[in-house]
């Protein structure tokens, strides 16, 4: 039992910058940033996610520098306190250190949940449900990861496989985590899905602060130290010298490879029905957004006519702007300023290299 | 034997008002006046293949109110009064009639190549060549026209069936004609193709303004009467209002089915080789622009990033503009101001049809 959930603790995680949704998504305006999937961002749909459920000043956002003053604007109820900004990125073990170590000092007692700030959710009560779930599997000491229960076989998540189910008085089904999958290909995903014991990897995790601390003080004994100085340093006037220097001595660590696949108690929560999506290209749109009779999405204000034409996606343009498609099928068309992509939607993925490529190229000014 | 070609003129057909090649043509502007291939419009670039053929003075433009003055920029070599102006569009028979009527006054001598104003030739050489040798069989008081030898079973073309091969001393063999065929269906445009004996009509005319003037005296009398009335104000005061008037009686008819099919003496000279096309719609600017090893096409300042991307053209854009395409195979994407047209090669007549429906749901702004 989580004693009335006083000590429940959101963190999100916003630092990224993802390109595979280019061109909309941009250096200074990162995925999370953007009001991708209606009028409000992806980060303020995911703080408006946290309502009812976590206080405002028991939302933790861990982000970089040139994030943190347009996150303050999107999510002014969050307290300025709550802003942590890592000096530089080093990778999601590093953050969910920072998060821990600050929690720690606040509030031994304190639970987190770890939640990415660019995902969608579209069964915001069954969210909370399966969370709350979570923090009780998680007061007893695992760390606890929500896996998705798969829709398709992707290629595009890790894949978590579940062994026994937990004994213990819970009110939803957690279960042993028997290893965590790198991203298969496309035949081990055909696979995994059919196996039924297998979830994605969601990037959502759930801890008591001091177990996670002790499997990284276990684990990774570098970020340990470098921690433990920051968090002496931590609310001197030495904070931020400390905090700058040590943690450009940080490595690039993923908090999965890091700790979660070597860590002593691990459960995952088998999540269905969630309408969850990670947003990680434009064809997972489809997921997200509502399709008409012909399979087609028209968003962002975007005037589309559409002559035979199926499962094809228009995204920005604007109501001034007309975009007819005739005989196209399976097709992602992202029309900006500047730029205009028009990509098969079953090789969204590749947007990436085409960014490389840009970026390569030294095309700064459409990246 | 045309001596030395002083009797010969050009009538190029300019007042058309396509709809195929939307969102670049607009109403207020036409095909032939756009630069669609290069710098030049497509009536320039038709002026132009007449150099070194035709003195400018003998090169008689017919269009319409609204276009007149642009081509006049366009072309200010042509003399002012040899540009006819159609108070109405009542089809190419007519088109012909007025012009035969006005060099008929000027020159009862002459002879007349009637040529579309929007159409692509590669092979400029070859074409003085055929129409000289067009006008040697025009001399011998044939309706002559140049039939272009299918390259493929296009359904986009009426066809020319050519009979036996004409006795006399020609520099390029003529032929009668056996009959003209409407635009076919795909099965026998194959059949077509493989005859041997089939031409695409072209549009192109050569013949004697009495020849022609004789045959619509005998196959058409009611626009022979019209023209009659019309001649005898021509050069008058009263010029305009009789032109206007009597103009307005017209049908609208083909020169093809009005006159050609019936007439008595129709030769076709087959050319092959021309590099023609009718540039009607936008697949077929791959018959004319010379692609890439990938097949693909970036013109009009495109600035084109092709990423596993084949038979694909880009068109219109601008030089600050990147269009990244992915996984694209076979499609036309056409980038203007307002509008984007993303269509499949194989189905770019059916702009048309887009077309037609905008303007039945009056969106006056993008026709």
């Amino acid at each position: 039992m989580v004693a009335d959930y006083l000590h429940t603790y959101a963190v999100i995680m916003a630092g990224g910058g993802g390109t595979r949704l280019w061109p909309v998504s941009r250096k200074e305006k990162p995925k999370q940033l953007l009001p991708l999937l209606g009028q409000e961002t992806l980060f303020q749909s995911t703080v408006k996610r946290l309502e009812n459920l976590f206080p405002p000043e028991r939302i933790l956002v861990v982000t970089v520098e040139e994030q943190a003053q347009e996150m303050k604007l999107q999510a002014p109820e969050i307290p300025e306190e709550n802003y942590l900004i890592e000096p530089a990125p080093r990778g999601t073990a590093s953050v969910v250190g920072m998060a821990a170590m600050v929690l720690q000092k606040r509030d031994p007692k304190s639970l987190m949940a770890i939640l990415p700030s660019d995902h969608f959710i579209r069964n915001v009560d069954l969210f909370h449900y399966l969370l709350k779930a979570a923090f009780e599997v998680a007061e007893s000491g695992y760390l606890v990861t929500l896996g998705i229960t798969p829709t398709s076989p992707s290629t595009a998540y890790g894949y978590i496989q579940q062994g026994k189910v937990l004994e213990g008085e819970y009110k939803y089904p957690a279960y042993t985590v028997k290893s965590f999958k790198e991203k298969p290909d496309e035949q081990t995903a055909q696979q995994l899905l059919r196996s039924g014991d297998h979830s994605w990897n969601s990037g959502m995790f759930i801890w008591r602060v001091d177990a996670i601390m002790t499997e990284i003080d276990r684990q990774m004994p570098h970020l340990s130290a470098e921690l433990k100085a920051i968090s002496e340093a931590w609310g001197t006037s030495k904070q931020d010298d400390v905090l700058n220097k040590r943690w450009l001595n940080l490595k690039n660590e993923t908090v999965d490879y890091g700790v979660m696949e070597k860590a002593e108690r691990v459960a995952v929560l088998p999540a269905g029905g969630l309408g969850w999506s990670d947003v990680g290209m434009w064809s997972s749109l489809f997921e997200v957004l509502l399709p008409d009779m012909d399979g087609n999405i028209a968003t962002n204000s975007s005037l589309h006519l559409a002559h035979e034409t199926h499962n094809t996606m228009i995204y920005g343009g604007s109501t001034d702007r007309l975009i007819v498609t005739i005989g196209v099928d399976d097709m992602v068309i992202v029309d900006t300023g500047d730029a205009l992509l028009v990509c098969k939607s079953d090789q969204s993925q590749k947007v990436k290299e085409v960014v490389e490529h840009l970026k390569k190229h030294r095309q700064e000014k459409y990246l």
